[in-house]
């Protein structure tokens, strides 16, 4: 027995599914104890968009430490978090004219998330926060309320409260999903409807827990517009395909919409480091009271060095422009599968791609097959039944073609034994 | 304006209480910008239990980033991790004969006491759960639940349910808390008393936050009984307590009791890393199914290499004969401040002392100017009026000699100010 | 000042709409201490289904009291209760082969509501009940939450929990409102929505409080469907339009469904005389224990004398028929208001007809005039904008074409002042 | 098979603990189908103060009903309710100078606590409400919170929140209730407590169904007075013990206490006749909007009618002196079997006397047996153990007296037949 199987709790999971023990990795490789390599699609569910021991952040990391850099801050200043939010100011915020403050707290995205929904409750002084089907944000108490999964929700062991789901925008529908929102608004207006409006809209631009579900530029529209009329706070949660996993910083520059609050976490603290953080319109920002929302590990400097070296792939497009290059690469190698009915279903939005196999066996028979070839990949959506494909942004565009034949093979390959 | 004072959220709070930016640190001593060094008597919190920037484990991290050891793994099997647990079982658990397994989560205490919370309810059917008076537990929604303070809670904005609060064992009236805890019993044996027996019973043995409570040992047992009786779980949170700060691993090794969860962050990553971690007994955690409570930054690598290297203090008692010396040292130090009036009591266990001011106005002067003075020192308790004394486990003899000296200094100068 | 304007609650408010002291009444005529005469459009809120101080009910109750029947019995058995469950069984249940039992509870619809939302929760062990938009269902915590009219929510106090409202079936748009059921199926199959299927639906089939909306019967056979579907319970509270109120004993006659619990109340005590009553199919009412709901006035026996009574009604065509030849005569006279711009529209089933006046304030000032000209009339719907007509189903048409003349000619001055 | 066992739900209870079928009843006598007569000391549970069929009432209904007066009339004003107001202020509320206002409800006990809750909630802004083990309060959702048993708690089907249960006066420790109640104060004073003061303390002074136990005087004044420091209403439920029950109008007569509502139903009616009523202070009525808590049976006629006969028996002090005369009566006859060791305890206060057989089984075999030789008796208290002595206030000497060797030879036969 090894010392997993001695004494790890009986939840690991990420374990079962990739049964090995890693040692090294480097950009999209990852390798084991027996050597063997493996191609990674899934990038720490997300996080590592700059590639695993990122050379520019190891060396600044080493630096730092050699120096004695103050690693553990909790919310005092340090010279390192100074210098990771003026990079973020200039490279982010101030292009964008966006006006928000930066929260740091406990650096998990549920954390971010549960933040957010109290600034929300408290500058409204409404309860009710609204979320969405198939939406992920965490697992604490207040963020698993809004998580819309059975499997996540029963595990609370207490009811889960002062969250609704509506439907998120329908990809075969949109018109329906628009009428939903025109509803949800009459109900609002109604005093008898028995319905109120929330504190908060929370959604994720891109469900990717959820199954690579896309919200249409037309639907997020209506959605903000719903929040102003009714006064109720607009977060996107951008912890999964936030930080450049769309071809472009957040996942909504491209939507006209102003959002008060985004969560980030995964790709913010760059090398896998964590962090977590929230950008919050100054507006809603004041009704914060100094430490009210507290975190033993909210300054990480090590993350905000790596994370500050993240932030200079924003200096200019080149990086962005790669991503836009390698989303052809794969959308070109995996809708033949989809025409030669080996899927059903190639959705995404910059280098986040589902591949709906139908049937989540059939998902987690590839995904068991790739490991074996070589590849790292990741299931989601309704019974895991999408094929998550996240690798890198960096990865080099050789591995990203050698996963891609894997995974063509494997779907190939599975689809074949069960016909 | 500085950068902070620009973008960060109005919630900073420690960077109020000590206004400057750090830059290096060095076991019990910070550096700013100017060059001026603090003596650390926080210690991040009670994080940094080994000093700032530890040789031993500065090297083991730098060594590990330049070898390309993988850095992020969620809950995926790496040698790091490995060789982890296999200390902490060698070290820690074997030698006590403890069956408990190991569950890590995100990288904060409270999704370490959400877990556990979660486990205890979903084991035993039931929702409530009993923490006490002064206890800190966390800040997202389930674990705010079982936090006491109403400044913490209040930011909720929603109703915080299925947590009661009962008193904690009192310091100066231990028949009192014995017999609060046999009415409690005689409650739940009362089918028409109204209350039910708990999920669990969630308690610190040294509450750090609540004003360095310290649980005696007759009530410890006392409460363990009365979760054995109602088949209650005792979860013991010993995130601020534990990893040697009370000059022994657990907080509560010499209480004579068997907890079925132990929740542990701060310390326990060595390096001010992050990282989290529940000993779980394998009879709960066998309720626990693969992925239940997830967390993107649950398998931090550098944690897991730094929190090698801290237990290896455990190995022999050197360092913690060390810290009971030390105790001594503060102890003959600061309690002429109590007997010449000065303050109204010291106490505590091991190296977590409390000079209780009687007054938070009192102890926020102190706190201020002993900053002035080069002394790094918070606050706890109720209206924060007392004075947390918590500096590294290996400080060495003369900062701490130093220190005192300063934080003496201040309370009498306060003292007479207010005369 | 008065002894009402001395001692009586803040809270009264027909005694402001009906600023008079009433003394006697007959049939659809109240009588006040001035000797005016009032034409009775109201009827006790739908209680009064047969009159004030119907002669065959007031002879039965003086003879009760003169041979001095048991008054107040809880839920022991009485002679008087036997009789009237008899009547019940063999004129109203046994004819349609309703296996259904009698439950009695204390005499109020709320309470009756509350009996068959927990039976309803027990039997499926499931927390949420789905209610719909411009529902009422009573006044308590329980059935307040199944209330959708805000002035009332808010009122609580406290959170209201448990409950989601969801669109009832909409006039203009039957198909949009069939669409909105079908989607929810859809949520309920998902596992990923966030939404689970509910312990119960319950649904007037006439919103009456909610303003007069009229569910149809297909809107009505697929929510019947969708509860098989998903294992829940199917509530009809028929506590304002039971009795015969729509021209047949119960409002659902004519769909062609079978509710598990109806909720009975108002009418069924005849003379006004309080009664609430549930029927329960056997396969539900099992999952009650001896006791589980009591209630001291559950055992009414001037209720159950003059509630066997009424029940004599319905041994026979008669009087539903001339409720029937009154809904014409009441149509005739106010579809004109409709069509000369009046009125927005005139809608129900049977003798509950509402007429929106599309303001709040306009019907408000049509039933201000009508009791000045000698008219009882209550508004409801949102801000109370719909005047609703249900007089006693035992008016004489002389007093209904009186009374409807009044209405009329205060309809068209209202709306010419206003002009 | 009766029509009962036909079609009665089977959670029908009362009437498996009496099996005959009931007919007439006089003052403190009932008689069944078979024309055995049994002696009531159950009265109603508490509702028939003034006996079966009090001639007074009974005259002043069937006079009401000759002349039509209005029976419903919801909270409209009408003749038999402003006289019974008249009558209430005249006798009850003005010799006690109580500003107290009348609030009428739906006509269950359970309604007016509800009622009661909801406006000390909404009057402090606060959701808590602290009520007492043992305590009855009612069956919907808000009361039901409040009920300690968990019998009926278990029912609900759904979590029962925003109360909490306290100690009740100890019979056998009134120094450690007191403590208690200290212990409270000192937890709502610490911000850090967990515990914040309630809305409201709801409390019987006598609980009944909780097994006949008696507050001091000296612990409902350290109550009102905690009440009074933390702003917090005092709500005395006195709907089992008010209306003369134990020798006074009131429950809390003797007490020096103003609680800030009082919530009436059972006796108030006179009759049997339904009716609940609050009592609320000036202060807090006015937080009432007009009709936030409404109910169709609020006005009942009959109710009014045979409550103003029943306050005349307070005109003067005869009913209330022959009270104490029965209640030594009673004593004389049980103590004994105290002294003899037949039952543990015999406690009470007025005509509410308890006698506590140590094991509800004991209890249950004596109240079958005491049936069997025609009398009426209940039980309360946790598992039922305690035989609640209850008859009508106007009971007949010669009836008590035989009431009282009937059960007197039963507790014996049922001892000795267990010895």
């Amino acid at each position: 027995m090894t010392i997993f199987e001695q004494r790890e709790s009986n939840i690991r999971a990420y374990a079962r599914t990739y049964p090995t023990v890693f040692v090294t990795a480097k950009n999209a490789r990852q390798v084991d104890e027996n050597g063997k390599e493996y191609i990674d699609f899934f990038a720490g569910a997300g996080v590592l968009n700059f590639g695993h021991n990122n050379p520019h952040m190891k060396a600044a990391m080493i630096d730092y430490l050699q120096k004695d850099g103050v690693l553990h801050s909790l919310d005092m200043q340090t010279q390192a978090k100074a210098q990771f939010m003026q990079k973020f100011t200039d490279v982010i915020l101030a292009p964008r004219n966006m006006p928000h403050r930066m929260q740091f707290m406990g650096p998990t995205g549920t954390n971010a998330v549960e933040a957010a929904m109290k600034l929300a409750r408290n500058a409204t002084g409404r309860h009710n926060i609204v979320a969405f089907s198939q939406g992920f944000h965490g697992m604490t108490l207040g963020a698993l309320a809004a998580t819309a999964n059975e499997y996540f929700r029963q595990a609370s062991g207490v009811p889960l409260l002062h969250v609704s789901h509506e439907l998120f925008d329908q990809e075969h529908d949109h018109e329906a999903a628009l009428a939903a929102l025109d509803a949800l608004g009459n109900q609002y207006r109604d005093p008898s409807s028995g319905i109120k409006p929330p504190a908060a809209f929370m959604v994720e631009t891109i469900q990717a827990e959820g199954g690579v579900n896309v919200a249409s530029k037309a639907w997020m529209q209506k959605l903000e517009k719903l929040a102003k009329e009714f006064g109720s706070v607009l977060i996107v949660d951008d912890i999964q395909v936030g930080c450049g996993r769309t071809g472009s910083y957040f996942s909504f520059d491209d939507m006209g919409i102003k959002p008060d609050i985004i969560t980030l976490a995964k790709g913010i603290g760059g090398a896998g480091t964590p962090m977590a953080m929230n950008l919050v319109h100054p507006d809603l920002d004041k009704h914060w009271s100094p430490g009210e929302h507290t975190g033993t590990f909210r300054g990480q400097n090590l993350s905000f060095v790596a994370g500050e070296v993240a932030l200079s792939y924003f200096d200019d497009n080149k990086l962005m422009n790669e991503v836009m290059e390698k989303v052809k690469t794969v959308r070109d190698a995996l809708e033949p599968l989809v025409s030669e009915n080996s899927a059903k279903e190639l959705r995404g939005k910059g280098l986040i791609l589902g591949l709906d196999m139908g049937s989540g066996d059939m998902a987690a028979k590839v995904v068991q097959r790739c490991f074996h070839k070589g590849l790292m990949l990741g299931a989601c959506g309704s019974g895991g039944r999408v094929l998550k494909i996240i690798p890198p942004l960096t990865i080099p565009e050789a591995d990203l073609a050698e996963g891609l034949d894997i995974l063509k093979d494997a779907v190939r390959f599975v689809m074949e034994e069960a016909a």
